[in-house]
Order: C-alpha cells, then sequence, then structure tokens
C-alpha cells in the first residue's frame, strides 16, 4: 500500500504557468519548484520555451523579440506549441502531477490560448507572476542571464548587457500583468519585488496551497548551508547500525578540530547557528561550537526498527529477507518498525522549509538524514541517493547560486571508519577515503 | 535541552493586530490561530477588546458605536487600552510568543498607535485584516454572532440582527482598509472574502509564514472529523504496548460494524475519506470501509523505542526511573531511542494542516495520536492530554462550529479491554466503560 507524503493529492494535475518579464527570475523559481517537488516525490517537470526556440534559433539579438518582427513571432508561437505538446504527453504517459511552463507569458491574450488548451485537458492551470520594479533585484538577474544564459554564451559582456535590457523593452511594449479585477477568475500567485508583496488569488487544492508556501519562504539573500556528520562513534567502531552511542575517541577530536574548520570560512562576525539532533553523537560533536544551538527530532538518524543496533552481517542473518529487499530498493525499504528514506523525507520536509527562510545553518546530524538533504539541495534522483558516500569527519559547505550548488567538501585530518555498505555486501567501505561519486557535484 | 518544534522562532514576539468590520469572522481566526499556535507549544492567547469593554457596558445598542458618541468613545479606547496593558504584561511576565489584539482597529489612527506602542516593546506587529463584501458569507457570521455574543443574549433576535446591522454600518462610516500603497510599510495579510483572494506584505519571519500557511488553509465549508482507535489487538489482550500486531477476534468484529456506524451519520451520497497508519491493526480496522483510503507514516503509535512490546509491569521493573520519569511529565517524557507526545505532535502538524484543507475524513489510528488530533480540536491543554481517556471500540464524531466543537462518542455494541493507565500504578482500567473526562467536552 503507497505511503502518502504530506503533500500527496489524488487525481490533481497542475500547470504552474509562469509570467513576467526577462530577468524576474522566472526560471530560477521554476527550477526550485520542480527539485522539492521531486524531491517529495510529486513527480514534476519544468518545460522551458526558450529551450524550444532555441532549437529553431539560436542566439538571436533583441530585434527578434520585436512584436513586430514576424520571423521572430512565429518561431517564439512555435516553440510554445512544441512546450507544450511535450508537456501534455508528460503528463499523460509519465503520470505527471506538476508542469512548470516556464516562459513569459506576458500577453493576456497568451495565458486565454495556454488556459483553454490546459482545461481542455483536465489539468488546473495555477499562474505564477513575478513581478518587478526594483532596479537592484533586476540588475542582479540581468548579470546572472548574461553568464549562464545560452542565448549570450562566448557574446562579449558588454554587448550582452546592452542586448539584454533592448529585449526587456520589447516584451514591456506588450505586458500586461496579472490584474487584481480582470483575472480574478484565475488561480493565480502575484509575486512582487520577490516575495516583499504576494497577491495570492482563487488557491484551491491543498498542493497549490504548499507551492504558494514554499515560495513564500524562498529569499535570495547569499548564505551557506553547512553539513556534517557527527563524529566518529563507538557503534561506528563496532559496524552497528543506530542505537545513541557516545563518540570514539578520534570522533572527540574532530569535534574538537570543528570550529577551527568553520572558522576557515565564516568571519567572526557573520551569524551561524548549528542544528543537531536528539542524538547524543550529534550534540558531542556540536559542544566546542561557541554558535546558538537547536536539537530537532526530525534531525535523528532513519529508524532501523528492530534492526537497531545490529551489524549488517547480523541483519543479514536475522533477516535475510529483509536485507534483499533493501538492497534492491533501498529508498522504499522500510525496517521493520522502522523507517524507509521515503518516510526520513516526510519527516524532513519541515526542515527544508524552514532551511529555505533562514540564512547560514550548519546542520549536524546522520548519514541517512544526510543523504536526503544533500540530495534536496544538489537534485539527486531518488535511486541514487540512498547510496551517496558522505563520510564521516567530513565537513560539506554547500553554497546555492543562481541555477545551482557550489559544495566545498573540508577533510578533517583525523582518520574514522568508513560505514559506507556496497551493495550486495555486508562488507564496509576502505575508511575515510571514501570518495563522494555523484555526478554533477562542483567539488572545489 | 529543549527540543524545537518546527515553529519556533528565538526572540521573536509577535502581536497579530486583527483588522476588519464587525461580522468578519476576526474572533473565530483569532480563536484558530492561538489554538495551533498553542498546541504547537508556542505560547499564545488572544485579547479580545469587546469583552474588555463590556466589564464597562454590557449590550450597548448600535448607538453606542457612532463615531459621535463621546461615551462609547471613550468606553471603547479604555478598553483597548486595558487589553493592550493585559497583553504587554503576559508578553513581559508569562513569556509570550504571539498576541493576537482581537478587535475591529478599523482606522489608520487606532493602527498607528498600536503600532507605535509595539514597536516601543520590542513586538513586532502583524496585521491581518478579513475584508468581506459577500454578503452570504457576512450573513452566515451575523447569524453566528446573533446567536453566540454576549452582547445579544437574551435579546429579541429579530431586533438583535437589525441592531448588529446598524452597528456595521457606524464601523462602515470610519472603515479604512489595509491598502497596498499607503500601508506597503507594514507587515500585513489581507483576507478578501475568507481566502478567495489573500494580500501577503512584507512577511519576513518563519513563524510570520507559518501562521499565513495555516490561514491560507482554513476554509468555511461544513464538514465532519471521525476519529477511530483502531479495534482491539492481540498486543491489547496482553497489555503490551506498540508493536505491529493483528486485531483480536472482537477487534475483526468492530472493523465488520464500523461501516454500519458510519452510514447512520453519512448520507451515501457524501464524500468520506479514511486515513489509516501504516500499521496492521489500523489497516485491518479500515478494511470493510468502502471509501477512498490514504495511508500515512505521520499517523503511527507513539514510538516506546526500548519499550515497545512490553506490558507496563515490565517497563517499572526494567526502567523504573523511567516510569516514574513518563508519569511525573507525561507529555515531555521522551522513551529511550523513542518518542514523547510533543515529538508526536511535530510530526502530526502536517496532518493538520491537511486536515483543515479537506471535507470530511474519517482518522482510525492510535491512543496516543488520537490524543493529541482530539487535544488539537478541542483546546485541551498539554499537560491533560496524555491522561485523555479514548477507549476501544468508540467512534469520535467532531463537528467544528463557529466557536466550538461538537463531539459526538458513538459506543459500538462490542466489548474490549481498557488500555487506560492511570497515574502511578501499572494497572489498566475497567474495560470499555472507560469515560472520556475532559472538561469542556460537549457530548451528545
Amino acid at each position: 500500500m503507497p505511503v502518502y507524503t504530506v503533500s500527496h493529492v489524488d487525481n490533481v494535475r497542475i500547470c504552474v504557468v509562469m509570467v513576467g518579464l526577462p530577468a524576474r527570475g522566472k526560471s530560477l523559481m521554476s527550477q526550485k519548484i520542480v527539485r522539492y517537488l521531486n524531491w517529495l516525490s510529486i513527480s514534476s517537470k519544468s518545460f522551458n520555451v526558450g529551450s524550444y526556440r532555441r532549437r529553431q534559433k539560436q542566439q538571436p539579438t533583441a530585434e527578434f523579440f520585436d512584436e513586430n518582427n514576424e520571423e521572430g513571432l512565429d518561431t517564439r508561437n512555435r516553440a510554445l506549441e512544441m512546450a507544450l505538446k511535450d508537456m501534455l504527453t508528460w503528463f499523460n504517459e509519465k503520470n505527471g502531477t506538476v508542469g512548470v511552463l516556464d516562459a513569459s507569458n506576458t500577453t493576456r491574450e497568451r495565458r486565454k490560448k495556454i488556459l483553454e488548451l490546459l482545461r481542455l485537458n483536465k489539468i488546473e492551470p495555477m499562474f505564477l507572476e513575478s513581478y518587478c520594479d526594483n532596479n537592484e533585484i533586476i540588475m542582479n538577474n540581468i548579470l546572472d542571464v548574461k553568464t549562464t544564459s545560452p542565448d549570450y554564451q562566448g557574446v562579449n559582456p558588454d554587448f550582452a548587457i546592452k542586448d539584454f535590457l533592448k529585449r526587456i523593452t520589447k516584451y514591456e511594449q506588450v505586458y500586461e500583468p496579472l490584474n487584481m479585477s480582470t483575472d480574478s477568475d484565475l488561480t493565480f500567485i502575484k509575486l512582487i519585488n520577490v516575495n516583499a508583496q504576494i497577491i495570492i488569488n482563487k488557491i484551491q487544492t491543498y498542493l497549490e496551497s504548499r507551492i504558494v508556501y514554499f515560495i513564500m519562504n524562498l529569499h535570495i539573500k547569499p548564505r551557506t548551508i553547512w553539513l556534517s556528520r557527527h563524529g566518529e562513534s563507538s557503534y561506528n567502531l563496532e559496524g552497528k547500525i543506530g542505537g545513541d552511542s557516545d563518540l570514539s575517541e578520534r570522533g572527540f577530536k574532530y569535534a574538537k578540530n570543528l570550529p577551527e574548520l568553520v572558522s576557515r570560512y565564516i568571519p567572526n562576525n557573520e551569524n551561524l547557528e548549528v542544528w543537531t539532533s536528539t542524538l547524543k553523537r550529534t550534540q558531542q560533536t556540536a559542544q566546542y561550537l561557541d554558535y546558538p544551538k537547536k536539537t530537532w527530532k526530525a534531525l535523528d538518524e532513519l529508524d532501523a526498527g528492530v534492526c537497531d543496533g545490529l551489524t549488517y552481517e547480523e541483519i543479514q542473518k536475522l533477516y535475510p529477507e529483509d536485507f534483499k529487499m533493501r538492497d534492491e530498493n533501498k529508498f522504499e525499504y522500510r525496517y521493520r518498525g522502522g523507517e524507509s528514506y521515503r518516510d526520513v523525507i516526510i519527516r524532513l520536509e519541515p526542515i527544508i522549509m524552514n532551511l529555505e527562510n533562514q540564512e547560514n545553518i550548519l546542520l549536524i546530524t546522520h548519514q541517512a538524514v544526510l543523504r536526503c538533504l544533500y540530495a534536496y539541495f544538489m537534485n539527486v534522483p531518488q535511486e541514487e541517493s540512498p547510496w551517496m558516500k558522505i563520510p564521516l569527519h567530513t565537513l560539506i559547505k554547500l553554497d546555492p547560486r543562481a541555477f545551482d550548488t557550489l559544495v566545498t567538501k573540508i577533510k578533517a585530518d583525523i582518520p574514522a571508519v568508513s560505514t559506507y555498505k556496497e551493495k550486495g555486501t555486508t562488507k564496509l567501505g576502505e575508511g575515510d577515503d571514501a570518495k563522494f561519486n555523484i555526478a554533477g557535484d562542483i567539488v572545489t
């Protein structure tokens, strides 16, 4: 029987239709929504109309986006149609739940056309407009776009900025923002200057309200998220899982070393908060850090139920069927009387929501929990995340950027056992040399 | 070390300042916010200015509320001052976190005065306006007020409605709604016709965003929440706690009886969804109900950690210290490797948020979980909720009304053991005769 995440809603298909001028953070928001929902096992996908247009026309100049440029209009309409067609196929053939139509959709006529198509296909339209008249935010976005958009790859930066500003004016000439009186029959969210002001119209389903809540908590202030496992514990030394044991001697060394590791990157006057689980090994690891601390039950290690306190050899011997089933589908497998990775993600969701709202946070927690948190920030698929290597005595620094997250791994010079179990064996890894091995990591 | 709920924010004190004409559901919203936050252990209290006014002037007619009635103005100003004074005392002496100032606060001048006082006292003001021009909603609210307000107790109903409508016009003459341009420097939420449209301005902290999210999920459609424990299980018969045992013979009888019990109250064509935990005994109890079903890990029984599967006698013998500590503070006590009632509430929070958004739901779950859910709906204080009697083989029907919840308890004619342990003993109760004993229950 399927276990429902708190966000799951049956038989509802939603299309988030983005609205807004270029450089208003639409693509960034689209990607964040998709990442968050997929992490919660709500099947989501973004369809970026710009990339469909690029299949026909690469690196156009601003003139291409003029409403009187017929070739431009034709190409852009075709791109929209291709994106919509792919989206409908995805909804129907891949059982999609939330599709995001990432385009400017600045005219009422355009939105009406999309609306009709969605209604015809029994997909709920939810418009999400990013309206922005704060020049600082716009210029920051333009600088991001200039460095990340394929439209300006290899182009002289000064020309790129000038051309992009011109492109924006082309859109401005036809822009009809969403409006409380004329659009009152639509389900929409209008963000004004990121989330300084938010207008929410006719939000009805729980899933829609969750998307709104998520967006409400996003901010664009630069910040760093730090992740660390607790120091090596005596259970780690014995190869046992779970429990609530103390740190080993080397684990205590790591705890003592942590303030110095952190201080290499955090100036003295910078705010930082340390979050631990309720288990002794994380609190002992945090003990020398001179920052405000919080303890969360939701950060406790995956509950191994009847297998708590056993070694992998013992589990294989006592519960051979379970041992096999877990290797076959580690994400879904729930320990008898315990949890699955999916269960952990559901209880971590409020932590993620809170994290999105915070600034610098250091989380000292456990292997499985860190895999789930890391998967969120790095967009790691469910099949892979339970198999990620997250070694002991290593501090991970995550710097979220516009379209990716910069990862820095700082290894303390203190040996520790490996707790990494390869699929199909009971053997643990080779010690603290285990490497992170997820495609897409940006490791500095 | 304290364990943080997902909503806790250190060192932030918030005053939710209600704004709106009479009969706009302000008091109802105030009470719901306070109930929700207190349930999450965020110390909250509502200060209703009307009840301070009634200490000086009971049952005034509409003329009393005219802006030119000096006696009325004086009395009302004094009432506001008394309410504010009590609120500040509460913030300072009782470590209050969220105070709600429940009054109409319809003029800009009045709001400015409140704002200045709050800023002076380092309390963050968050205005919450309920704006409503939908006559159906207003008339429904008026009928509620007529029957529940002490201002019209014992008064002829026709006169009460007429006078109340007149009172509203007195307020309308001076009403200055919150406005995106003139109030853009304030943190505010403006609800238009309940939550058909919501305007959110300058929401900054996580706690504020949670309050917004909660309000966003409220609806006013009538609905019923049903609660039931699973049928008697074989562990219940043996006096063991926790585990994942099957139903006893009598438990299966209850499961077979449930559809008939439910159908007495639910017409055939009415929507109902059945939610169970992941444990066998709840799913076996739900098996004969012909409604859509969902399984939630968050509805699993309080995790008794090392005590799982033991009887109370065994727990007292093996963990005498723990046994005593639990009786002394049952809400906070966390089983070794398991959970406390506080922990259960934190994991139930998404369920509550989802429930607020839904219509008719039947939850089949466990003793401790039901105590927490019941405490939410019935506003039962933390000290009492872990000691509530929620017997087996009894269906509870909760009908939320404007200012309270109507409780109906439907006992199936199938005996079951009692699982109720009195404080300070290991003995269980007298069987299924155990009564609910919470003051304030409205039992029909």
